[in-house]
């Protein structure tokens, strides 16, 4: 099993992923949690292109695309030996616009079992990124999440019908993260 | 034409859909209703592989993905010779997700002239379901109803662009079936 | 660079695109404003299949295709050369639903850097339109103009996925289009 897991900043997907995880391993059922973007810095480190993580947005766009293309290749041959959650972006926002995070060939080389998309009220988002100290810098609008929330749900239907996935979509309210993890272990299962 | 009529349980499409080709058989225009599923199971039938409709979902997802490819080749030709409304999922609600009814290789297959998404409500589909006692155990909240319905507009859409067809959308409010029934006169005509 | 820009009408796309380019000619930054329709025109009167674009509705649907998949070649050529702004659709609503105006074959030739939808509220669409005399027979209900607009955002992410293009959402509220300019200058930039 490959799943894809994505959620915006401050949908709480790490916190519940990792929760699903643990209560499938009490179920004698083993996931693994891969980054995409370790496998990438990976890989470009493999090849001397990189020393550290910040140097790989300096990389040019090709060659951020080859290794996104390799680290795909990748991560599907770990799918069929185990069972991966695969934690990366539906889309990421750019000063360009919403940039796929699959893009066709990538989501076609990965070939997911399922997407999932963890969703919190845009409010609430908005409310657990100001707790945040990191991102004070570049807070986005309560509108600007719901917008971004929005296009993710379009993309993840775009890559279903690429990949012939299915897309799941994970509310994560404040306080029911738990529940949140009980829906995505029954996907994991 | 080959005109693909979608549309959640609940919405009312089969009543749209047989209205409206009454409607047209009266102007003398000639519509075949052909489900997708049945072209599945008589293709499955005729191989032996099953006798009865439930034995279907037990066949394994691989026998299940090569019929639904031999379903889309021979709708696809009945399509050249007659005009057809084939009855379909837009996606189907899985444990997993969303189930993409038409993927990539399938809606290629196809090539639809129209791909058409018969909504209600979420309020009155729940309402309809409800006294719908087949349905009383796996009912659906309104709130899952909406998501369900969003995202069938963002499959609409990418079938839409990966096929070419239009995507048209008919609202088939409580108490106006026939006006629906007429707008979808309208697209077959 | 090839930013492709779309917005229903009644939106001010044009209005916003002109003065984004207006503003960057100030700073040293050169775009060319190409019309998708005018360069399909072009095409089929140096074939000498139409004389006026009025013409060009009756070609037959498979001419064209082949006349819009000319187009796309040539403005693909355009934008190796220099940068270009695409005034498009990004569906065309018709009779039979919304046509999408980038179908995969279309968007994997032009290869867009970005596809930038403009969006106003529907009420205040509905009501640009009333103001335009041109409009006044086809005048869509507000809730048409939010169907559109919504379906169009599904369309957008298709595109994206399909192209690797980035997804660019402008808002252009009536009296802010100086604003709306300026962010459509920094996707252009």
């Amino acid at each position: 099993m490959l799943v894809v897991v994505t959620g915006i900043p401050g949908t709480g997907k790490t916190t519940v992923a990792t929760k699903a995880m643990e209560k499938l391993a009490g179920e004698g059922v083993k996931y693994e949690m891969v980054t995409y973007g370790t496998v990438m810095f990976e890989i470009a480190k493999g090849k001397k292109l990189v020393e550290n993580r910040d140097e790989m947005r300096k990389l040019s766009p090709d060659v951020q695309k080859t290794i996104q293309e390799q680290a795909a290749k990748k991560i599907h041959l770990m799918g069929m030996n185990a069972n991966i959650v695969l934690d990366t972006h539906c889309s990421i926002k750019t000063p360009k616009g919403y940039l796929p995070g699959l893009p066709e060939k990538i989501v076609k080389m990965l070939e997911p079992n399922v997407i999932v998309i963890v969703e919190s009220g845009a409010d609430e988002i908005h409310l657990r990124r100001q707790g945040d100290p990191t991102r004070a810098r570049d807070a986005e609008s309560v509108e600007d999440i719901r917008l971004h929330q929005d296009m993710n749900r379009n993309f993840g239907a775009a890559y279903a019908v690429l990949s012939g996935a299915c897309v799941k979509i994970i509310q994560n309210p404040q306080g029911k993260a738990d529940q949140a993890a009980g829906e995505m272990a029954g996907v994991l299962k």
